[in-house]
């Protein structure tokens, strides 16, 4: 069963080796673990529901599971069963038209609605708002279907609420794929990657959703808008924007049409060391700008080869020989790791490969073959499961990502992982924060720093400690020019930079758009903007 | 100079060939020449302008050369002298700010303004409404310089105002290029293309200027919106979508950031013959579906492949030759005309020459190698220059553009076709009509056609066939699920179908997005949407 209280199913466990347990004590210090409330506790802090209507489920359970996403408040919340307030009851339609009744039925008995996709939103998006209107969620999560198939267009039509898997599920005994691939992929759904913009592991070559999602069917307040369903158009505004980043103010996402691909031939996952983190990038970017067809590019740096290496490798003899070999090529202190994703039929992956890994050669890039990318995409979903493994352990772990031009990449880089040492430094606590890029374009790429520090071992103090790490490292990424977020979102934590980003008119115009879908703003309030 | 009332500079005349002559009489019947006016009986019609404001020039000529596109009627009316209403001055802007300046006082004195790029729009864009309220043009032809060159991000910052030509002359010395084709790309601007959501010759390789705009500034009546700058973001609405599509309603966009790229090694365009247009279809399907990166993929019908053999292909002996090849190779009656461009390193030219070859010829398609692809490149721009030779033989020529999903392209461009002869058929005329497809997605493709017909004489008449023929065609277009525009925009001409592609509620948000921006409804009005 899926985790009420973190990641994953419950009987799939991550566990720290000994090494691993080692290397981030020698980082941060000794683990402060918390006493995790149980969820008989949690399940008692759910009042009664205020609405009766026959639409919206009201049991405990069913409003405790879908009253959180996965963001470091969440997750704490969680972990000290302080998840309230509770949406009071949760709608499941099946059709649009029942998503469109249950939307009416809202209105009509004055509740705020707060659609759900999957939960997985790290950044506040699902936080039920405190207050004396009562609250229910929508949830998309019975439109899982596979609508349409238009095989000549490669188009597909699916139900919102399709989780990851079922999505390639759906498609594969066809011959396709759509190839959304974030982290999250397990339980993360179509409607939510559209709503919030969200970009898979190989955007590089299946892009982001923004470049997936061709249609769309949104039911708003005042009424339906079907948007998309042409190649490319020049008639003004192209109203699929509206919908992708709105976030579920601006009404429900029911069915979305998406641009698929048939099934690669083939996929392989190269690693690639530098001697350099400055070296590294330079080749990315060579690689980028010269259009070499690739699936992903992914570029550790120092700090997160090395992490990498100690807490996920795996065995030991590999690594030494790895070590040695990387030597022996100039490979020392400083090593950056570069996962190189080669996709597509026999002939586009030979030329791909081979044009991407002359270049990587032309940078001093030692190749190690396939057999860290064999281990990388064993476990490219496995991230999230480390976080349960350390808070267990007692340490806390969060993640920022932005993007920004090539020109600011290495700066911005350095910046956030500073600015984390000194935020908690000043608390003499120590931050261990390592970065990757991961998502690639011919302008610049996204930063994605993870940071692993202690638990204070209570609720308040590691809310504190969060805070001001996160309003520390957003307003680094403000400054610098980069984007306030290239993936998770805007929801509540990010809404505050929301300004700096779009400026004040463009803010009105934001708030226009919310209005004319939803004049009486029952539409998940105080998310994407305040 | 160029032409005050027709295409291109008026030293550069393309005459029709005696065979081209007999060929477009024998499809339609014996041209109907018009008088045109001249320029002084144009000027006499120009009346004293209604502002008194050092910011705008108001003489009869500056006035009268900046009050019409290039779209049909604008062109009977140039042609018939007929030019007016008129806008009332010009600013000249050389900066932002003073951009912004010249839109203080339009305000300040009440009038309308029309922003003014190119004048190459053909749908109406920059028509002047009558009425008792001033009009004033802002032309950004002064702001065409290079203000920033990013090479690491490759991002360059170019006045709007700036005409195709132009941009490339600037990049040209630092070796890179935007790579944005429109056919009028003599004329057309930055500005302009970025709010018409243009989409050049090689949009397969350089992307519609959708995918090149990264940044802009736009001044509009409620002060400035500065947009994008970021490679990505999932930070709610991308605002870039805002201004792109605009049609100047929502306020002057004075400078924008596009992504350049390297000068390609090497650029060759390939001629390949299909025995028919479903073959050509879907060989040019496969190519795109299997992710061959070219630069241009253009299939003409069997009428349009006749045709630009008859009217542009030169060489009689050559043309001989080539049917007699043709034919050996089983191609005859019904034969399609491919156009393959191939852009990019040499290595990377190979490839997708190899790639697309062998598809092409999976397809029985016959490769007749490159010197077809040289006569359509030195004649890339040239088409709209026929339109002036035609009118002087007394022929009208107009064109439609669509977009839509690759399984309804055929029955679509028949039904282009055939609406067309239908509808003046019934007025026992005929129209030569032919189509290519020019702009290729993986969901689906253009669908651009051209209408050759006898003149009437005068403008009523011309104007009234005009009319019968174009909201027909635009009724087609929509009934089969095309977009009213893949790349001409909206204007006036295109307004009423706006609500069959947008639905009411789109149409209330596009609204509403123009008033956030400009309350007192002074930009542009009756373009885009009524
Ligand atoms: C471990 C982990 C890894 C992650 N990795 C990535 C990654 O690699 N890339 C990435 O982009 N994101 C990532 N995320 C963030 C998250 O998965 C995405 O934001 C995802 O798009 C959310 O989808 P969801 O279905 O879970 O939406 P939810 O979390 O349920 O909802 C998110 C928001 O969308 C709204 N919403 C959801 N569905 C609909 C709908 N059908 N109609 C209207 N509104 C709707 C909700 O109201 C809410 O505001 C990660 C999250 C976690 C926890
Ligand atoms: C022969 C011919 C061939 C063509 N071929 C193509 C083609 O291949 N592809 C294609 O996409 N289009 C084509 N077009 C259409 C036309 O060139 C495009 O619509 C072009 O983008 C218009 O640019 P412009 O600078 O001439 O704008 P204009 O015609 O001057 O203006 C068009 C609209 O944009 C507004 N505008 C212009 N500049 C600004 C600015 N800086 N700020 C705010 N608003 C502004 C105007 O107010 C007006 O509403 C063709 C036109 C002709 C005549």
């Amino acid at each position: 069963m899926r985790r009420w209280n973190g990641w994953g199913d419950d009987s799939d466990i991550f566990a720290l080796t000994d090494d691993a347990r080692a290397f981030v004590r020698e980082r941060v210090g000794d683990g402060v673990p918390s006493t995790d409330a149980t969820r008989e506790q949690a399940l008692k802090t759910v009042p009664e529901s205020r609405v009766k209507s026959p639409l919206f489920v009201t049991d405990a359970a069913t409003r405790l599971d879908r009253s959180r996403g996965q963001s470091f408040p969440d997750w704490i919340a969680m972990r000290s069963g302080r998840m309230g307030p509770y949406a009071d009851g949760v709608a499941f339609p099946t059709t649009h038209d029942e998503a469109a009744v249950a939307l009416a039925e809202a209105k009509k008995i004055g509740a705020i609605v707060i659609p759900y996709g999957g939960g997985t939103s790290v950044v506040g998006h699902l936080n039920v708002p405190a207050g004396d209107q009562p609250v229910v969620n929508i949830s998309l999560e019975r439109m899982n279907k596979l609508l349409k198939l238009d095989e000549t267009s490669m188009l597909a039509t699916i139900g919102a609420g399709t989780p990851g898997p079922q999505v390639e599920a759906l498609l594969k005994p066809h011959g396709y794929l759509l190839g959304h691939f974030p982290q999250s992929y397990e339980y993360s759904t179509l409607g939510g990657w559209v709503v919030t913009r969200s970009s898979g592991q190989q955007s590089y070559r299946y892009g982001r959703i923004e470049n997936m999602f061709a249609a769309g069917r949104l039911v708003t307040p005042r009424g339906e808008l079907d948007v998309g369903g042409m190649p490319a158009s020049s008639a003004g505004q192209d109203l699929r924007e509206a919908v992708m980043g709105s976030e579920g103010r601006f009404g429900l996402l029911t069915e979305a049409t998406v641009r698929v691909r048939r099934l690669p031939e083939r996929e392989d996952f190269h690693g690639v060391f530098f001697p350099s983190w400055e070296i590294g990038l330079d080749a990315v970017r060579t690689m980028v700008q010269s259009d070499v067809p690739l699936s992903m590019l992914r570029l550790s740096n120092e700090i997160e080869t090395e992490t990498q290496l100690a807490l996920v490798a795996g065995h030991k003899t590999a690594l030494t020989w790895l070590n040695r070999y990387l030597r022996l090529r100039g490979i020392g202190q400083g090593a950056c790791m570069l996962m190189i994703g080669v996709t597509g039929s026999e002939i586009e992956c030979n030329h791909s490969r081979h044009r991407a890994l002359d270049i990587a050669a032309s940078f001093k890039g030692a190749h190690v073959g396939r057999f860290m990318g064999k281990a990388w995409a064993k476990n490219r979903f496995r991230g999230p499961y480390l976080r349960n493994a350390l808070w267990e352990a007692g340490y806390a772990a969060d993640t920022v990502e932005t993007a920004i031009n090539w020109n600011k990449v290495t700066p911005l880089m350095r910046a956030i992982e500073q600015t984390a040492r000194d935020v908690l430094g000043k608390e003499n606590e120590k931050v261990h924060a390592f970065t990757h890029l991961s998502h690639v374009y011919r302008q610049g790429c996204s930063i994605y720093s993870t940071f692993v520090f202690r638990s204070t071992g209570n609720f308040e103090g590691d809310y504190e400690r969060w805070r001001k790490l996160k309003s520390r490292l957003c307003e680094t990424m403000v400054e610098h020019g980069g984007t306030i977020s290239h993936q998770h979102g805007v929801g509540v934590d990010h809404a505050p930079y929301m300004p700096a980003e779009k400026g004040a008119l463009g803010m009105d115009l934001i708030r226009a758009m919310a209005r004319e879908f939803d004049p009486q703003a029952m539409m998940n309030p105080g998310k994407l903007f305040v």
